[in-house]
């Protein structure tokens, strides 16, 4: 139940941080679609561990392996099944704390819901190394997406207090592939090294930080989407929390809007050319969980990294004593860098299944 | 394949604003759990229209027709519908802007869906009014939960610049009753006078005022929900984001936690007396989708209701002219007011939901 | 969970055989089609019970009220719910064995999954009467697929020894049409004559009789379906197990296969003025779970009624003590008879639910 | 959306005959439960292909590999994956025929569905290969089952007009145990001869034959499933309609009961030391979906291979010409044989998943 979603195209992600293999099943891709290998590889390259110094030192490299449904290069109409063997698990790291459930970690959640059967080393299935196998699925959802001219784009838009630029009205393409280009993916180069700072600053403590992402959707037709639980904000919801460490999310203005009136928040309809904008996108693009035809515009916050050097107050299990714990292992100081293609991924596999539920695509 | 959310408790609404009937079907409720007609009247007439002058003028009894699934007072285990026959139906002030979507309400994405076959009278399917039968739902998981220990409680969190206290680390039932019985549902009354203001001076300008809510779920286990795409943030997410005009969910500290460190934003866990709690809820009560037995807490934004009476750009329909659109009717000033118990309705059937699935009621 | 089928159209049935009302919601029809309540109703009568003697004496005007999701006559998007108050209920009649099951009914089940607190006046949820809900959806159905040239037909194949001819390879609309006029639906009138004798001289015993339907949709596309556990016959058998009573389905020549070679059992194709079809089709359209554009067909057997005169041996509850049964009540001799509505309803809802999820209507 | 069932244990199936790999992915598993790789291997043994002269010569060891969510030997709580790698896949056999679908197979629906884009050498994703990711599943299931007292067992009961016995009102595991180790897994082994005959006669003449496997699951509590919709009957029925070549499926007596009394055809209730029975088993042990705490028992038949030496008449695709074919090629002349195995996984799946569903096992 747990590590699906979707409707008429499924996406269920399977693996544990230092098990065997990590994976993605997709069910319901449409028949004949073009995979290039090597650019759903440069995609996953913009999440994999071990780039540069601000990330963990993990390395993997997280090449999948196209199981099934994919014939001389085409999806050929049934699941297509991808995996990542996971090679640099060094679980000794993770020993020590079995019986420490890590601050803000699933750890002690996991404990009391499986009984101490679940394989917790890394994180085990709710590792952000499981965003490995989303990507899979959201990279070969953006190839089919591109080939219709909809685009999927995201940036840091801030770490602790520096911040970016937002998207602008109409964000497009050339704009998403020159932020991707970039070590820091921000619009702003100087924003860019503000987050540096924030994030090795953060380190240099022993510490993390938080940050924030603003993704977005462009080309999607207007009239997508359902009224009430399967509108576009509920699907994007649904897959967007899966990401770990996601803990809030908002559409267009988001919670700016508590401090508006409506006469300013209201995006004022224009037609120019028989096709109809509107003036402001506070919105984000979705009105009553349906699309307006503007850019779906959101923003997610990542908590900072919880693993950190510093020594923190737990329990022990299953006995429940209060303890100490210090966390050694190799950690991202700011994984909200590398959710970044990760929130494309989970952006472009819900728009995809909703065309192809609507027989749009 | 929209109007509906859950797993093992299956939640549909149906109806439209000016339609013959509004009404929920629920499919999945244990069988023999009393259902106290009084106190579900008494939780729907919170939301219910009409109540004092910050709300519309539009006046309905709001009194639920059971149809099925109860006998002599008790769930059957058959499915329970219920209906809410729509009286105070007054169409034609709606009737002068069907050609002319209202900036911020579904009417455009829905007249492109649809091909212009909605029944968009007061909002149709899309109407605030459709919050009575999630109430309905809401109200009889409520009396279930509430048997159990489990109690949700929500409360107005802002309104404009106007904000009410969070709530405390550990809230309790008298606190949710007390709240409830406010006209305006705060827990600081002085902050209910600011935004009691706040409405009533955006409403004198013929425009409207955004708020936030937070809602919490007390008595929950530890150990609940699923990691990745079915955790509890996921599944409230889903249901929350059905509610009209909600823009932005956050749990925990949420979007707080993007200018946090790790040492700052982790909740340390401390064991007292055999129970493990954590010495800050900044997660909200869930890591990895997985509830540790805290308080479940989270916060949404809610936009101005945009339906103001001051005149607006729009354009025609179909032939996408620009215009302007006045907007008479009746409508509340600040929707946020009675989202409140829609959140607690819509938390209390996920809460429900999540305990039967996993058989742990 | 339970009394809910279809993907893309989802139809969930509510109510029990005693309680206040039954009905059905409707969710995903396409908007914009016209229902005609007129040829709604006449499509239901062929249902309703009490029309001749072969039928249980309860009588029920079951006129459906539409609530929701129709405007003007026409679909408008929103989920459909439709409703049937329960009039003539006399569960006097049942009360005397509320503690003792009846055999080859679902009482006993249903006192041990829900302890007692079913509603199972009349068979509650699993009556026979909650076909009528199904026949609501499955009559809207068959409106909307008949506009595109899909006609749904179904006739009694056998009542005992006596048997009906089998639809020819091709049967067309008129077909339907004469038997549907017929008080015993049947193709050839003598076979109906032999049924006659056989349910009256069951009832003369104080007994009851089985038979078969066969039912049959014609018009569908060639490449309908999914492969494996979503294909054309595992949605059919989800929905037609939904109907009370049946307990076998077989699609084309079905079980006659069994005894059948290779070379007899394949159907040749061939094509003709661009058209392929079979020469044969034993295989009842489906081949893979995909559709072949023959007609799909296929049978079912309905056990004979359970409710019968004759004493029985059962057992008491709570207690579990041998004991005997006289049923008194109102009940069908043949709920064959009754069945093949249903059945139609049932394949219509089906079909549609396809053609909509593969974007084909 | 096509290749998956079971609603707390989701079950996807992925995988083409002549692609790299095929596989399973079982998300819903509980924690904790040992998997004995051996005893999967040895039931996995039972359906695989190439082990006597009545079956295909293709020959692969099918060893699967266990990907992810066990750890030492258990289940870890997240979702299983397991793949298999084909090994023996002789594509050149099936190229003739890509533009002549075979007569009783998939290839035309699938032309027409996915427009020739579909890998349909050796059947695709269509083969009675996929049912071995299916055994992986139902292998598993089983395993958790037996620990818990609950024994799925199958047995050819007939092959074309040799016909075995049918199980007996009360089947045990030991008799399961002893069908299972047979080359022809029937109960009365001259049933076995007279089907080696059948079996061996149609291969003779290039042609194959058909034949029915009755399968049963004992240990199930009674008061499990739901009414209508999603009942044990149609459960069993979408997961068992996935296996290649099923047309027909049965509970109990199933088709015999046209032509049965209800006096005949209902089961008594009787009650011994505390516990209730059925005197007979016409019903399977399901009445309205639910169990009844006798043996679940049904019966399907599976078509004759539809692949034969013997030439046929098709069309050519994309052109649809009336032409001939012969298929060459590695087939089992009768593929009931190997259903038995593929019958008792999908059994033990639907099973262990309503168990799981309802907080049961």
């Amino acid at each position: 139940m747990s590590s699906e979603f979707g409707n008429a195209l499924k996406v269920s992600v399977f693996g544990e941080s230092h098990g065997d293999a990590i994976g993605v099943l997709m069910d319901g891709l449409p028949a004949g679609e073009a995979v290039d290998p090597d650019a759903l590889q440069r995609f996953l390259d913009r999440r994999r561990p071990g780039k540069n110094i601000l990330e963990t030192a993990r390395s993997e490299a997280d090449v999948p392996r196209l199981l099934s449904g994919i014939t001389g290069g085409r999806t050929n109409g049934s699941p297509v099944c991808a995996m990542i063997e996971n090679r640099d698990a060094r679980s000794g790291d993770y020993a020590s704390f079995s019986d420490k459930p890590r601050p803000s970690h699933a750890d002690y959640g996991a404990f009391v819901k499986w009984g101490g059967m679940a394989d917790m080393r890394g994180g085990g299935h709710f590792s952000g190394r499981l965003t490995a196998p989303l990507c899979i699925a959201g990279g070969i959802a953006k190839q089919i997406l591109a080939r219709r001219g909809i685009f999927v784009g995201a940036h840091l838009s801030s770490v602790g207090a520096a911040a970016d630029d937002p998207f602008p009205l109409f964000p497009e393409a050339p704009l998403f592939d020159a932020i991707a280009a970039k070590d820091i993916p921000v619009i702003k180069d100087t924003a860019g090294e503000g987050m540096r700072t924030e994030i090795t600053s953060a380190a240099a403590c022993g510490d993390s930080v938080g940050g924030t992402v603003e993704c977005a959707i462009v080309g999607l037709p207007a009239g997508l989407g359902d009224p009430m639980f399967d509108g576009m904000e509920n699907r994007l919801a649904k897959a967007v929390f899966g990401i770990p460490a996601i803990k809030g999310l908002e559409f267009g203005a988001g919670f700016a809007m508590s401090n508006m009136r409506g006469s300013e928040a209201n995006d004022p309809f224009r037609a120019e050319d028989g096709k109809v904008t509107t003036e402001s996108n506070n919105n984000g693009g979705i009105l009553g969980g349906i699309t307006t035809g503007m850019p779906i515009v959101f923003r997610v916050v990542i908590k900072p990294t919880p693993s950190i050097a510093l020594p923190q107050r737990t329990v022990t299990l299953p006995d429940f004593e209060n303890t100490e714990l210090e966390i050694k292992g190799r950690h991202d100081p700011c994984v909200a860098l590398r959710a970044v293609p990760a929130l494309e991924a989970a952006a472009a596999a819900v728009a995809l299944d909703m065309l192809l539920e609507e027989g749009k695509l």
